[in-house]
């Protein structure tokens, strides 16, 4: 089978380390991914330009293979002075439960988050990264053909057809398509209703409307995933949690831990995090927080109000106040090092279908 | 590939006809996909047992092939004086619209429906129908032994692996495993929570928990489709939204064209319809009953009240108020006879991967 995305990417296998923002993308995985034969992603949606600067250094001397690099793309954003009380009372005594004062932190706006992002695409230019995905939405056309002229891979997210197209018109090189089953955030930035779809679904009709290759992700965990994927019409997958429970992750083990007990239907939705719809392990926050959910601040002004308990939460391994991201395949998740795990997969892929 | 499925339900090729209710089962359509070499199944959820007995002398005069039928498994419902109250208003004006009265239908009691229940079972006993499968719950242990002592084949179905677990226990011949991707109603019959599962988690995640074979239903529409389902680990596919807009389907011609014009990101849960969540394409009804949607009795109490509209909507041709079951995969949607459609499915996965 010719696949033209793993040459331009410059990977051995069409298997994509998902760029999970918040500590999960460490160095040592990123570079493992890339010298395992896979593409490994730095999730830097949080990271200020510096932290990105030193990772790509960090990585570069792990590695003289490719990866790339995620950044979130800003949108306006709704946080009115009632939502963010409704979210302060809320949580209220959750802080006290986690011994936490109730000073309010600074609130993120728009151009400081439009400014950051810029700063991060310099840093992205400067330092030469060779693949750029984004997430929650298209740059501008002048970052696009920025990049572009400077020979960067550009990579977008779509969870619709409609996102797909409007990622091919906009220049990318590739689009990540992320079924419903995907952990973590949604990078839907359309319409809401309706963009919750499945990857046998997403793939083929997205496959069918777009000429640029696509890169399935959600759910994705063995070559299972990996040969259906291909099937439906993608040229790779892009895995998430498969990676985030790998030995080299910088997920918190109290995160690690709860993938491998959860069953598949423990996984839900919940915009009590951040202000965006996301997908992990239920538990005590997400259940508590229900009632209120549609009344609090978008992303990231609810993400900033819930730093201090998700922080505090993760120091005491208080698994029922921390973001427990995942997919919705947490019983397909092993405990081991990358190279174990790609080295499965493609194994295990090539006795399922041959995929060049 | 070895398939002990294909064997044991007597088809030609892993392709089963899902058991759509309310009249797009027709004779003609089972038997025709059962002729081409799939399995027909008659949705008889709402079928009487004289039309039920009727519909199968029917397939009979048709076809010489096995066939199946489903049954609704009837559970407790709730339907307070309140709720009753709030669909009745919130629907009130779209009644006037239709030019229908205000007069109440007579509501269903859990009795009555599990009478019915009891009077279909000794219809597929009777008839000695080859397959029987099953939504909404798994029968008593006493009706699945009688019906197992008569050798028909017993199919449950199951959305979360919890579910499929407990219908393997129950005694099931094999597994329909419905991907939140799928058309119509929600087979789930545990935790509401956590159940809507993609099947490219679903599949992987069921087939390693159960030992009997897995059908996979939910936004499967073409040779991809069911190349990747064999891939995750189904036996078979079970393929609705696809056979609906077939020639020989009894859905209204509106609904027919509603599929074959929507986009994948038009497609949407509603519980207005019948008081269980139901996939279908958005429109006036499930937008404006949006509101109260939480607060509506329980299937098939709502589903009784919304029967009026539907039927006066359908002889209008208004399509705004009839339930237009879809799939996620509307674009992958053709206008064509049952074998063409078969045909097309198997040659173009014989392209794919050899499934035996």
């Amino acid at each position: 089978v010719e696949n033209q995305l793993t040459e331009l990417l410059g990977m051995k296998y069409p298997i994509i380390q998902a760029p999970m923002a918040g500590g999960v993308t460490t160095s040592q995985l990123v570079a493992a991914v890339s010298n395992a034969g896979g593409l490994g992603m730095i999730g830097a949606g949080y990271l200020s330009p510096d932290q990105m600067r030193k990772q790509i250094n960090e990585i570069r001397e792990l590695t003289t293979e490719n990866f790339g690099i995620n950044l979130f793309v800003p949108s306006q954003f709704k946080a009115a002075k009632n939502e963010v009380q409704t979210a302060v009372d809320a949580m209220k005594s959750f802080k006290h439960e986690l011994d936490l004062d109730d000073e309010l932190p600074e609130l993120p706006t728009y151009e400081a988050e439009l400014e950051k992002f810029n700063e991060q695409i310099r840093i992205v230019i400067e330092e030469k990264v060779p693949v750029c995905s984004f997430t929650f939405g298209i740059p501008s056309a002048d970052t696009v053909s920025q990049l572009r002229s400077e020979n960067i891979i550009l990579v977008g997210t779509a969870t619709t057809v409609k996102e797909a197209i409007l990622n091919e018109k906009a220049g990318m090189d590739a689009i990540t398509v992320q079924g419903s089953e995907a952990g973590g955030h949604r990078g839907t930035f359309t319409e809401e209703d309706g963009s919750l779809i499945g990857l046998m679904s997403l793939i083929p009709q997205a496959a069918d409307h777009v000429h640029i290759p696509i890169i399935a992700a959600g759910g994705i965990m063995d070559a299972r995933g990996l040969a259906a994927s291909l099937c439906l019409g993608a040229q790779a997958v892009q895995m998430g949690t498969a990676f985030l429970t790998c030995v080299e992750s910088g997920a918190a083990d109290v995160h690690k831990q709860a993938i491998l007990e959860a069953a598949d239907d423990q996984i839900v939705f919940t915009r009590a995090f951040s202000g965006k719809n996301a997908r992990g392990i239920k538990n005590r926050f997400i259940t508590e927080m229900r009632e209120v959910e549609q009344q609090l601040p978008d992303f990231p002004v609810q993400n900033t109000l819930t730093k201090g308990i998700r922080g505090k939460a993760s120091v005491q391994k208080n698994k029922e106040f921390m973001s427990l991201w995942s997919g919705q395949s947490p019983m397909l998740a092993k405990s081991e090092t990358v190279e174990e795990l790609i080295n499965r997969v493609v194994m295990d892929a090539k006795k399922l279908k041959d995929f060049g």
